[in-house]
């Protein structure tokens, strides 16, 4: 049996870039599957569903279906309605981060003194009324979570405000710090999908593009850390950090290479 | 002639609270202005126009008009006006604000690369939209200035998200640091307000109810710091504070006996 059986795929900046497939992806994920290993893949994203990942996968000519995604909305929505079943939630963000908290079972509600837990995640429909609605929720002592730790989103040209915009302007008027961050780097995130593929961490590697999150939950959960350098973190970065990947490769066209040389016996 | 002749007046906490007129502020105002002594308020609020706050005095029984208000969004559109005549900026900010800038001769633009200045203000109608655009200035090289520090803004019966909201929400995607803050306790606020009054500051007293705003203006330019308790800051706070008034008042229907003790022979 294959030592590595199941790889965890970073999806932007590793398996496309923008609206992009990074050249080779395709044929390295098909070639991994036929090998028997089980490919997951795992965004710290809340802008689609995972169904809605796995039609942009299939779009670019990754056959995936919502069973194959991990995101960051998905894990925080689990992880409170495991917490507290039916709690009752206000959350600034997008249309797919609501829909998935109610499939988990919380209740969304405006209503200050009712609300348990404030969700702040990456919002393009975000306003100052929302920015109210929460910090009077923190004011009558709401728990305080977010979906994901990023300061901006690469976008095709640039990048723009992620989650970090929400954070920092609730940080900023309650003077509360966020309690919890359910994307990655968070160990709620490699629990997840490890439950997911029903592998252990040993039995698994990611493959990201950013050490600090990425390759920084691979290393803490005690999965095999592969950076790949088609996104977010260069050679230089790699060497001015204290995260260390178990291996580096160009891009997602060398995993199977990689993946030969893991199970070599 | 007094030794004290200008009176700097702070307005929410001082003059008013909310909606009602602070006991017999009216009377006391009123009583400094038959003895000859000039009175100027002075507010960090970008939220209305110097005229639009005169009308808030004169609804409350005490007569003012613009020539007697400086908040602000006044000291910041003239600063930027001096130092940049003309120059292109982009506000997160309410439609007051926006007029401020216009009138002092700047130029509203949301063309990324042509910004030169992103002002952050307290905003009601902030979006993420404004937050990207601003965001895409700051990051093409705009400089970074706000109105004012405030954390929240009470308001009959709580407090709600002020300009830090903004604030924090431009630094945390930018990485970069706010350059210049106008409103109290920075001493363009002082400077503005002597120059309105046409007195130098050891002629000067301001009354204010913030230690860490008012009062700490005042001592840095060199005013007498009189703090009123009829607000946020309370006889706790002055206790645990290094920053010191000369005197202390319970309410502003004392201020008319301090200045004759201020202005004994």
């Amino acid at each position: 049996m294959a030592r590595i059986q199941g790889y965890l795929l970073d999806l932007d900046g590793t398996v496309y870039r923008g609206e992009r497939l990074i050249p080779g992806a395709d044929r390295a994920i098909a070639e991994l599957r036929t090998r028997g290993r089980r490919v997951l893949f795992v965004s710290n994203k809340p802008l689609y569903s995972r169904h809605g990942y796995a039609e942009i996968l299939a779009s670019l000519g990754v056959p995936a279906t919502e069973d194959d995604v991990v995101n960051s909305s998905f894990v925080l929505a689990r992880c409170l309605a495991q917490r507290a079943p039916g709690a009752k939630v206000y959350a600034i963000g997008e249309a797919p981060l609501l829909l998935e908290l109610e499939t988990a079972g919380l209740e969304l509600t405006a209503e200050t003194d009712a609300i348990e837990y404030v969700v702040a995640a990456f919002d393009r429909t975000l306003t100052w009324d929302k920015l109210n609605a929460a910090f009077q929720a923190l004011r009558c002592g709401a728990r305080f979570v977010a979906t994901n730790p990023d300061r901006t989103c690469p976008v095709e040209g640039g990048e723009i405000p992620d989650a970090a915009a929400v954070i920092a302007a609730l940080e900023a008027v309650s003077g509360r710090e966020v309690e919890e961050v359910f994307g990655k780097p968070s160990p709620r995130m490699a629990e997840a999908a490890l439950n997911v593929l029903g592998l252990s961490a040993g039995r698994c590697a990611l493959v990201g593009d950013r050490l600090e999150t990425d390759i920084a939950m691979a290393r803490a959960a005690g999965m095999t850390a592969i950076l790949t350098l088609t996104g977010v973190s260069t050679r230089s970065d790699l060497a001015a950090s204290p995260i260390r990947p178990d291996h580096v490769i160009e891009g997602l066209a060398e995993l199977p290479a990689l993946d030969a040389k893991l199970n070599e016996r």
